[in-house]
């Protein structure tokens, strides 16, 4: 018996959808029908909407962070502290800091964190970029290394704090302890070892 | 201070994402960039199938199912038997009965189910083209009402019964009772009474 089934056309957009990331094969076939049936859906803006932004936005080549052909958000900003570096892994990680409002510098996205089990090495990540920066500044910078607290972030922070020794700045790095609003029963023995090593005068 | 934000096509492709169902703000960022950062990621692929679907699918005239300008898979198969006709209240609904094998006749397709609360009335619905495809029949027709469980379907089924009492037709309506696989520790009152009611010979 010849079983029905979705139109070519409609197969090949849950197709695509189903490999969008945290979207399933059964979310992927409600968005598709959702997006073909519900009269508030707009899929020609959609498709619009993701042209424009693979054709327009590019990386910032001094700094890492999304641009387009207007400039660098960031780069562009004359009120910043040219004397502060922050350096994320990801050009995505830049918006909570910004968001949490505590730093007021330039940043430097590495584009991923050294991962020798994905082949991923010092020669991947714009590294090269972040030493030349640095030596390029006319005043010292202080370097800080903003990456993940788990063993890739840990590595790479190492490898950045050799790579920058003797050149003319200064690193540090987040600090590490318990989250705001976290109690003491959920944090895991690593945590509260970092939070009693930082611990401080009160 | 001025915050950094995405450029404005991000901002843009991430409030078009955000509308889709089951894809909150957190959701819509994370796939926006992994669509313009990821190296498995073909934006472009998703905006020309997007624009394709919408474009070429349209419902069939006859059964309300998905068609193209090629046909509706349905309609077109003339190995189907005539004489049944399975009335679902969403052409999506068409695609779990044709993977079960339970049938093997005609759809139609209402486009809803009947919902005063909701302003859905019978003549929001394709309940017309129904009676009409009904009429028009040269051998009786055996209309299954496949429609949902709940209040809403209740009404609709007890309305379709009345609309096409008298015509060239018997109808039938899907059986209620425990599901497939499920215990009795899971059936609700309304289940157990209905799979009571409709207890066979064994």
């Amino acid at each position: 018996m010849a079983r029905v089934d979705y139109p070519g056309v409609v197969g090949e957009l849950i197709g695509e959808l189903k490999r969008l990331p945290g979207v399933g094969p059964r979310s992927a076939e409600r968005i598709a029908i959702w997006l073909l049936q519900n009269e508030r859906a707009n899929p020609l803006e959609l498709a619009a909407a993701l042209h424009t932004a693979k054709t327009e936005v590019r990386s910032c080549p001094l700094c890492g962070f999304f641009a387009t052909s207007t400039g660098c958000s960031v780069c562009d900003d004359t009120r910043r502290d040219d004397a502060r570096l922050c350096v994320v892994e990801q050009p995505a990680e830049v918006l909570p800091i910004e968001r949490s409002g505590a730093f007021n510098g330039r940043y430097h996205c590495l584009g991923g964190k050294l991962s020798p089990l994905d082949n991923v090495t010092p020669e991947d990540l714009r590294i090269g970029e972040l030493v030349r920066r640095v030596s390029a500044s006319a005043e010292p910078v202080e370097v800080v290394l903003a990456v993940g607290a788990d063993v890739e972030g840990e590595a790479t922070a190492s490898y950045l704090a050799d790579v920058l020794r003797g050149k003319n700045c200064q690193v540090t790095r987040l600090a590490q302890g318990l989250p705001a609003g976290g109690g003491l029963e959920f944090a895991d023995d690593l945590t509260l070892t970092r939070a009693f090593e930082g611990r401080k005068n009160f």
